[in-house]
């Protein structure tokens, strides 16, 4: 069962935009046991999407396409998709009814080019958009569906897994497939494939390792599949249960793709609560936690001191720290989470001091030093130095996992 | 003069790699006058490339190849294309010499394995890299160029700006292309659309507008191509200077992808310091901030008061104030701002309070309500309500936005 992905967009072939899009639906497809053949990016042009299409449905099974589904002139993939499958537009009153709901909910009056939005081809079944106005479409050709989605990403995001994939895998029936996720922290790459080598020329063909890196942490997945349901996951559990005890060093938790949510599991669950002091991370791993939905239930704040004087003033750390050790340094990374503590009067606090740049190194303390440091209502605290020396955004997204597993690593010591 | 990009790697094809090789080269080709019309993502499977690189001939007049160029079993490009352009492999005695530096430099001996960098179709022209052990090659076939060069991004860009574009530009002499990139705020894109409508039909064939909307922002790109250098430029110019006085209320900047930069070089211009004080974004308005390189110049600290506890005793809003009209608020939101003026010394504050969701809206604050606050440090202060309505991630960036808005044009007023 292969898929071939097509997404639409000027901005895209003029590398404004990159394409996330596609690898998010890779992914998702993949998950499920869908094989993706192909990922074809083109522009507004009718000429293109027809060539494209037609393309898609003969090298596979399914087409699915985003982008191009906006009010204005320049949109034009569901003209196109009538224009392919000879069918005239009509207006889909749910879909009316969903773009004026929008519409209201934002204050804005409905104007004759945004009634386009509800024009759907006639032979297309409509896909609902819960949190736009542009819907999707399902077209069905000599036993294939072509797709059509829009291409904001949180809005395909969203029809993608609540009824896109659900639709695909009762459309398809594709073979059983299971995977399981594990995610690992403090070992490279390379060095846990050593570690790995011999139970992964042990695994059956059916069953397949993958190592997927991110900032600073490192997410196994074992996938397998095949025709019974039960065997695939039975089989699947006994090669995690060889695989556990050679990884557990690194072991932070199962189908977590974010660290964040294995700490507000694991806080939840304690009924802890959690601040950040953040220097150098500038707020991202308040951020991070403040994604998780109910968040408001373990953590309680942040202070951002990116200059000294906030440093001094709000979380009382010494001017002499300050000036004896350097802003980047043990001593205040410790005072600024026990600052954290007392101002914030939280369970745990996370503090993080260090240089992003792309300037501010010296030999002492070049580029990509930083000092994490974790502490706790009874003042315990403890620091740790390390060096994600790289772009400033990977140094704050590494920065903001090594606090994550500091903290749970402390957590899980009962500290 | 038409180009088709082919990305080749099963990396791309699970979502493992977002494909940020396709938005560098396409951004490399665009400015230099350049159109690509399709850009395909495959997997190292000999019949795609073969296909593929056959359909791009017939799309287009050229095709960039990358990846599948690695010593590994798994690498198959170069072994592909000489069977499409029948030829035998050869031992090119400088890509040879390129690869026994390379290896001697890292102090690494030369492999059998590695030895296998060095073979190349006959029939290609060799492309020197400079940075890595794999060599590109280009193929002459029919007045076409067909180019495929390394998948690792340091490598490819490498070789694209230093040998490939001065190739394809000595090669095929393409028109000149123009493009302006004009960032607007407050406005949706359909209302704007509606308001250049005229603007849009009176444009020359040759001069096209394209709507990029993000979260919370609309870019406009207005893209001019034609055989004259200098009368594009002059049209596109002329054409700007009538789409001005159309959108002048909603302007925020020429040519930044991002509202972090624009207020990061409006603040530096004028010498003035920010603060942020955050409950419902949690911290991003801060990150966005602090992704800026130099940012410690401008900014000076957050407070996330993601309970109300935090809002009272660090920001001393009134206890009662959060009793009375609730923590999304227009009293708290300007308290918030206020208290970030003095707790954190910084000449402007900007607040957030909102419902993030999925949980915690009321008929009278429905989940996405969230009130804006701006501040300076004469004390003066104004408060805005919103609702966006949406997913939490989504909530956050227009939020930060917003944010970021109306602190742009408060600092334009002069306040």
């Amino acid at each position: 069962m292969n898929i071939e992905i097509i997404n639409i967009g000027d901005e895209l072939l003029i590398g404004q935009v990159v394409n996330t899009n596609a690898s998010f639906m890779a992914q998702e497809l993949n998950k499920v046991g869908f094989n993706i053949i192909r990922i074809s990016t083109i522009a507004d042009n009718a000429k293109d999407i027809e060539l494209c299409v037609k393309e898609g449905l003969q090298h596979s099974d399914c087409v699915l396409i985003t982008g191009g589904l906006g009010p204005t002139k320049d949109d034009i993939t569901k003209y196109t998709l009538a224009k392919i499958f000879e069918s005239e537009m009509i207006e889909d009153q749910n879909v009316l009814a969903n773009v004026q709901k929008i519409f209201s909910h934002r204050g804005y009056e409905l104007t004759p080019t945004n009634r386009l939005q509800a024009q759907v081809p006639k032979k297309c079944k409509v896909i609902e958009n819960l949190v736009g106005t542009a819907p999707g479409m399902c077209f069905e050709t000599n036993g294939k569906l072509v797709i059509s989605m829009p291409g904001v990403p949180f809005e395909m995001k969203e029809m993608m897994t609540k009824h896109i994939i659900p639709l695909l895998l009762s459309f398809y029936k594709p073979s059983a497939i299971f995977h399981k996720t594990i995610l690992t922290q403090g070992i490279g790459e390379s060095f846990l494939s050593d570690i790995l080598e011999d139970f992964e020329q042990n695994l059956p063909k059916h069953i397949h390792l993958a190592y997927l890196p991110q900032a600073n942490l490192l997410r196994l997945r074992l996938s397998a599949q095949g025709e019974n349901h039960n065997q695939v996951k039975e089989e699947l559990e006994a090669q995690i249960n060889k695989l556990m005890p050679l990884i557990n060093d690194y072991f932070i938790g199962f189908d977590e793709n974010d660290l964040s949510r294995v700490v507000a599991k694991l806080l939840e669950q304690k009924g802890k609560t959690l601040s950040t002091v953040e220097s150098c991370t500038g707020g991202n791993i308040a951020h991070a936690i403040t994604l998780n939905a109910g968040s408001s239930q373990y953590f309680k704040g942040t202070i951002v001191a990116y200059c000294n004087q906030v440093k001094e003033d709000v979380l009382e750390v010494e001017a002499k720290s300050i000036e004896d050790f350097g802003a980047v340094s043990k001593e205040v990374a410790q005072q600024m989470a026990l600052g954290g503590i007392k101002k914030l009067k939280t369970d745990y606090c996370i503090s993080a001091t260090g240089i992003a740049g792309p300037t501010g190194g010296t030999d002492q303390k070049p580029i990509g030093t930083i000092w994490i440091a974790v502490a706790n209502s009874k003042r315990e605290v403890q620091a740790q130095q390390f060096n994600f020396f790289s772009s400033r955004e990977n140094f704050i997204n590494r920065a903001t996992n090594q606090a994550f597993a500091m903290l749970l690593k402390w957590i899980k010591e009962g500290k």
